[in-house]
């Protein structure tokens, strides 16, 4: 039973928690927060240790009656690998120190790729993160794209990906962000970086992305255009996509025609925060015409990546070595049947 | 002075009335209602005599004190073409009631091709409706599509075109559209039909079109990825775009990064009802890699096509036939200097 620490108790990290603890090889042992807010208060709730990583604040903590069990430094002692979850450009400042306490450390996608040295997605290069020190899981948007794109590279090879991502403005807790009535691009280049990202981990794949905000706080929606290396039928598509785990097909004509539907759906489901951990396409927007596949597909950005989080913690401290029983073991635990 | 009528003065009809009395060569005989709101008053108002479209619908008008001229029937003897401005598919009806009153007609995009018999665009084939009995103006966002690709067209010539539209959900005064939440790939099969729209008047050319709908109100946003024909390096397609009249390029980086701060700059530009009759072009998204041209540009669904009634209205009544000479008419008398 490997011992799993959270940094930065937040979105992403009160979700990899969560998913950590469903684990039956792994734990967590600790969270940390420099906030005594709502979420440092449920942290305690479950029973998750919970570390201050700013140590001055501990008075804060003390203030409001949350039980604190040290700081981060304590916490460094207890784990055997760090997700570091903190906002976005602290978590390569938060490898240097890890490194000097011998720690292996997961980062997120609002980290660089260069700055980490490792990208991760558990469909397009679990294997090369097998007893890696620091990886990288690449940001929602970039999984969503290399959740489907990986078996349909498999399938009948990729010459040429264009995709436009048409992104939440901000998360459903986010009171401070916009837009609210408004589509802006973002960013206002071609290409965006969404591009490159695939690449850190789907290599040599050649794609090119456009990226838009919208007064949205629901999904990110995706849509795709592939010009495909080898001659197949939709229903060879169809078929590829259902039997992919992580994915989910989604109807238009059943009621699923938007982002809402879909998420109303996923409160349907019953999952922890109704979060929809699969990527969700529109079956009736697959279509192959003169060799290109088109398609759009929608990705819960608070949550997709949270499984791929626990399958880099199994692959880096060689729990597993199989990807597809990492994938396995991960929904199982998680509830993901799709 | 040609006599004009307007069938249908709501969103689109009352923004071609203005348009029309504004030419030299045309005037404004007549408009038509059905529902005694605050359009009618304002009609009155303006001076445009009001015609309702339903007879019986009299008294309601006189319980209000609008005054009307006649029924619509009173307004096909005064005028030499009818602009029908009627909600969707009520005027491939009335094209039949023009045909026996021996009239000519213009229609709007949310009718059919095929229904109309032909498709307008300034730019894409103005001489085809010289002296045509029935036209229709393509949508707005056909419109926008044909504003630039045209002279990229004639330019470099044009391979295949990728296009994803991000459709407003509803106009600003509409209160019962959505969504408000949500992101509605609209259609949800793929490809739309804004496509082959295109081809009604740019015909030939090879365009796969996607499209969703997001909650905002102000403008569509269109992501291009075009394959050209011959090479062309980015500078020549800004020195294109900036000579194309009714097409003005915006840069984010000058405080116009999205459909809102467009549409801010429009209400500065004094323009009537703060409307951009022209496409606004991101000239930071304009980029040409590997042979094909990517950029992002934003179309003022309320009001694009305004300027493309006034020079239909000329080319069918043979005051005009020089589309570049009809162009500069209209603008001339609308203000539109982009």
């Amino acid at each position: 039973m490997k011992s799993v620490g959270i940094n930065g108790y937040g979105t992403i990290g009160k979700r990899v928690a969560d998913a950590v603890a469903a684990q039956e090889d792994m734990k967590i042992v600790g969270v940390t927060k420099r906030t005594p807010d709502f979420e440092s208060k449920m942290a305690v709730q479950k029973g998750y240790p919970l570390y201050i990583s700013v140590p001055e604040r501990e008075e804060l903590f003390e203030e409001v009656g949350i039980k604190v069990t040290g700081t981060v430094d304590d916490l460094y002692d207890e784990v055997d690998i760090m997700v570091d979850c903190t906002p976005e450009g602290i978590g390569a400042k938060n490898k240097e120190i890890y490194k000097k306490q011998g720690l292996k450390g997961i980062f997120q996608g609002g980290e660089k790729h260069d700055q980490i040295g490792q990208s991760f997605n558990s469909f397009a290069n679990f294997k090369d993160a097998i007893g890696a020190d620091y990886v990288r899981v690449v940001s929602c948007n970039t999984t969503g794209l290399c959740r489907t794109l990986t078996p349909i590279r498999d399938l009948c090879g990729i010459k040429k990906v264009r995709a436009v991502m048409v992104r939440r403005g901000a998360d459903p807790g986010q009171v401070k962000k916009g837009p609210i009535n408004s589509i802006v691009p973002n960013p206002p280049t071609v290409p965006s970086h969404h591009g490159p990202d695939v690449q850190t981990v789907l290599h040599g794949l050649n794609i090119t992305t456009m990226a838009l905000l919208v007064p949205t706080t629901l999904m990110h929606q995706h849509n795709l255009m592939v010009e495909l290396e080898n001659p197949v039928d939709v229903e060879d598509i169809i078929e590829t996509l259902e039997k992919t785990p992580r994915v989910t097909l989604v109807e238009a004509g059943k009621g699923l025609g938007s982002t809402a539907e879909i998420m109303e759906y996923a409160r349907d489901l019953g999952r922890p925060r109704s979060d929809l951990f699969e990527i969700a396409v529109w079956k009736e927007s697959l279509n192959v015409v003169d060799g290109e596949l088109y398609y759009m597909q929608a990705v819960h950005q608070e949550s997709d990546v949270v499984p791929e989080n626990v399958d880099a913690i199994r692959a880096m401290l060689e729990l597993e070595d199989d990807p597809a029983k990492s994938i396995e073991k991960t929904n199982k635990a998680m509830g993901i049947v799709g």
